[in-house]
């Protein structure tokens, strides 16, 4: 008879603690993109925020989101000197209506006396009648225990104490929070098992951890193993300082690794796994930051071999240099370019691309030679698959003119006008030539809302605006991505942009561009988008005169 | 008397493991900067590559860098069916002298039945021959266990018997590797102490850790509680896929906490320490990477408080929210700007700078209220600190009007010559306006090496060409970095640039500027700075008509 799995439930609180981040504000539409994605994942709390604290917060609690997740709001322990039902910040939060409320108490006896400046009798008071208020009105009640880990350190029987007057008082969760990040996993597991042996179930304990130390996902796990039933975390381990446990590095070790995967179980169904580098993505996205391409899982790199060796025996089994199958969480394994490749991943990469070489074809060593003197100037083609293509055809003979740019000019004006306002303006010219004939075409910088794009904008609409022959082949094209990067090449810094295009098919394609001169790069990696596509569609060359 | 402390070596592999990361080849100049790095922060083992299979690795290893850490080669062990002696890829290593030389090798059954193609008595005869080779010639011996921690629960016999046969063989070190990252801290104890229960002293074991689940650290942590005694890893965590475990997490944490701090000594100084943040930068700054700013210890954001309340308990007490002294590190506290940041955090970072207001005063409300309305269209004053003084002057009616730029234009050309070779040319105008009287000035964007620096060069050049009566004062200005981002406003994308000047003072600032338009936000980033300046050196403003 199998044995019975535990249930382990999993709070975000991407939108409270996460939110704590330096240079971080969701908007109100944000947050349901987030809540959605979190709910859809499998996750059992949402933490929303904290109503009448923060005005951004209270919006979205007025809006009231429909969740199959418990949606809660967070908020504090009441004052001391005042009642339960008398405590404002409390009202505000009780006033949300949502079904459970967290809320965050000190448990640490040096707090208790400096930051809040109360007895640690009125202290204990707090947290009970704060607690039994929220059992009174008929909510599920959490208590955040406040540098719990330290607390215990400092004066263990005053810590508990003050986790008993939560967990007498009626509260559903008691989680130990390692609000300063600085506890160590070894730590984490033996202050947890003390908690449990003093009488507080672990089916009824929660674990908030900080990343401060490079541990907050070890100290989850840690106090799992110990017994505790609720973590807490966040998307991507956003969150103040080092951040939050990260939920998307948790999730997959706990749903595919031993001991957990046998002994515990979630509301997250396995299928949601294959979503969590989208989910990832997402957050990214809203929050606009370059995603880090080392994420455990879901980075753009987490499934790379760049090691001749490892690369090899990659292509012969995946398992030998990979801890889990990377389609499992959405992601994907890559062999990059590197003057460690060697030509036998070179031409599988060919290959996958439809241009078939035979062994030792001369063309490999010239296509890795090329690559490795582009890479010291400053390009990347990790991600630039297109433009690398046309790099290998162009080394193999495969790649035919359709034109060539005689000249362009790009133009930035402000001006101040009468009424002392500020206009811009951008424009571009751009000289094609297409089998003997030129074709002149200018551009303004004008963007959806009327403002002025900018130079690459109007270089980018000057180009593809009369392209002759091919213009039905390009005119679908759409610029979805556009990303910069101050890198190196030799010795002077250079600009690389990254152009992200799509087309009706719904192709996506990524092409580079490096130059000292932003403009330029961006230039040469438009052009490149433009070959790609009409390589792709077989255009008839027609070259240049 | 005081308990005699273990001995605890720190060994590098950033050169090594660290260049197998997707994106990352080190000139050899670089090389001897991070060696130069490493050996000031007192790691013991620095591994500087595969000399004979990566060619740039040659060149470094001809160089014979010295150092007072031993400086060693990486290679594999010798290939079945030849003699140690007569394996030349092994030769290759060998014939690079250095002191210590560590080889990796299999213990996992399964690759060596399916990777090598070999029986697992001849892996074994590679390994133990390999070693005895390097002992024989006078060298320090490590032995790599690939895939260590797979392949004992494999089959741990034949995992105990590979150590063995390095251990037997003479080697100093033997690395238990936990190569494709999944084992988990809780198995990287229990097997360790199988190891060193079989008849291994921990004090000839070493970990080496990748971060696939997010525990490189804690597993490391793990074998040394454990009883191992050397741990490999790299700066900044650099490695293939999710990286090696990350030494500037480490080495605080080990000299700095419990049961570590009272249990082991290393090589590393406590003085040391405080080069960490530096360290760490000088990395990234090879790699041309933008800063994790929520690393553990040496983050821009480790010790950022944004939330209100923590940001006001941190100015009682900072002990309250941090788990160490920011400074002991090397970095430093930031209590930054946000709708959570409230008026008393604003005020004292006011008076940072010199402004004293008094409390309540209602110029600290407008302040609070157009942060806001700014960071909500993509400006970020966390690190603009002279943009943000700027905007507080203007509010508080401190800020005088030096000048006033009635338009500007800038022009990035490009043509292909006669010899069809691509010619570039970026020019700028600027009118100003000092106290009614009209400058025109006009700069090509040209740089060191002859070529083009592109339109925001040649903008930058032409606004401090001629500012009149101001000139003196502006002429030591310096650029010095100049980031992009491409941000969210509303719900357009916007262009964010954050520039940083220098001058003869040695003062360093930052000024942010943000548009649909690149050019323009550089040049809204750029007239900030020249004000900034002009402001603190006291100028006499002349306005402008």
């Amino acid at each position: 008879m199998t044995a019975q799995k535990d249930r382990l439930y999993l709070f975000d609180t991407t939108l409270r603690d996460g939110q704590q981040t330096q240079g971080v504000q969701f908007s109100t539409a944000e947050k349901f993109q987030i809540t959605d994605a979190l709910d859809n994942l499998g996750v059992d709390y949402i933490e929303g925020g904290w109503p009448g604290a923060n005005p951004t917060d209270s919006e979205f609690f007025e809006q009231a989101p429909k969740t199959k997740a418990t949606f809660l709001a967070f908020g504090m322990t009441k004052r001391a000197g005042r009642s339960a039902e008398n405590d404002e910040v409390l009202a505000g939060v009780m006033n949300a209506g949502t079904k459970a409320v967290c809320l965050v108490g000190k448990t640490h006896d040096f707090h208790v006396t400096t930051a809040l400046g109360i007895t640690l009798d009125e202290n204990l008071e707090n947290i009970s009648a704060s607690i039994a208020h929220l059992v009174k009105s008929g909510r599920e009640a959490l208590f955040d225990a406040e540098h719990f880990f330290d607390g215990y350190k400092a004066n263990p029987d005053y810590a508990l104490q003050c986790l008993k007057a939560a967990y007498d008082a009626g509260a559903r969760w008691v989680v130990l929070c390692d609000t300063n990040g600085g506890t160590l996993p070894d730590e984490i597991y033996k202050i947890t098992r003390k908690v449990i042996e003093s009488g507080i179930e672990g089916a009824r304990l929660g674990i908030h951890t900080h990343d401060d130390t490079g541990n907050a996902v070890a100290n989850s796990l840690a106090a799992v193993t110990a017994g505790v039933r609720q973590i807490q975390g966040t998307l991507n381990g956003l969150g103040e300082r080092c951040g939050n446990a990260n939920l998307i590095t948790l999730i997959p070790t706990l749903l595919l690794k031993e001991p957990f995967k046998s002994t515990l179980h979630s509301n997250v169904p396995e299928e949601a796994l294959q979503n969590l580098v989208q989910v990832s993505r997402m957050l990214d996205d809203i929050l606009n930051r370059v995603p880090t391409r080392s994420a455990p899982y879901v980075g753009a790199s987490a499934f790379a071999h760049k090691a001749g060796l490892h690369a090899s025996a990659i292509l012969k089994d995946p398992t030998t240099y990979e801890h889990i199958e990377p389609e499992v969480v959405g992601n994907q394994r890559i062999v990059p370019m590197s003057n460690q490749a060697g030509q036998s991943n070179l031409r599988k990469r060919l290959g996958d691309m439809g241009l078939n070489l035979p062994k030792n074809d001369p063309a490999m060593g010239r296509i890795l030679d090329r690559i490795k003197q582009l890479e010291g100037d400053g390009y990347s083609f990790d991600t630039a698959q297109a433009s690398f293509e046309l790099l290998a055809r162009s080394e193999i003979g495969l790649l035919p003119q359709f034109f060539a740019v005689e000249r362009y000019r790009a133009t930035v004006e402000r001006r101040l006008d009468a009424r002392g306002k500020m206009s811009h303006l951008s424009e571009a010219t751009v000289v094609v030539n297409i089998g003997g004939e030129r074709l002149l075409s200018v551009s303004e910088g004008i963007i959806a809302d009327g403002s002025d794009g900018g130079p690459v904008n109007a270089l980018s609409k000057a180009l593809v605006k009369d392209l002759g022959p091919y213009q039905s082949l390009i005119e679908d094209m759409e610029l979805v991505d556009y990303k910069v990067r101050i890198t190196q090449g030799g010795t002077e810094a250079r600009t690389r942009v990254i152009i992200d295009h799509e087309d009706s098919t719904g192709r996506r394609w990524s092409t580079v561009g490096v130059s000292s001169n932003i403009i330029d790069a961006s230039f040469e990696a438009l052009l490149d988008a433009i070959n790609w596509k009409l390589v792709q569609d077989g255009a008839q060359a027609l070259g240049a005169q």
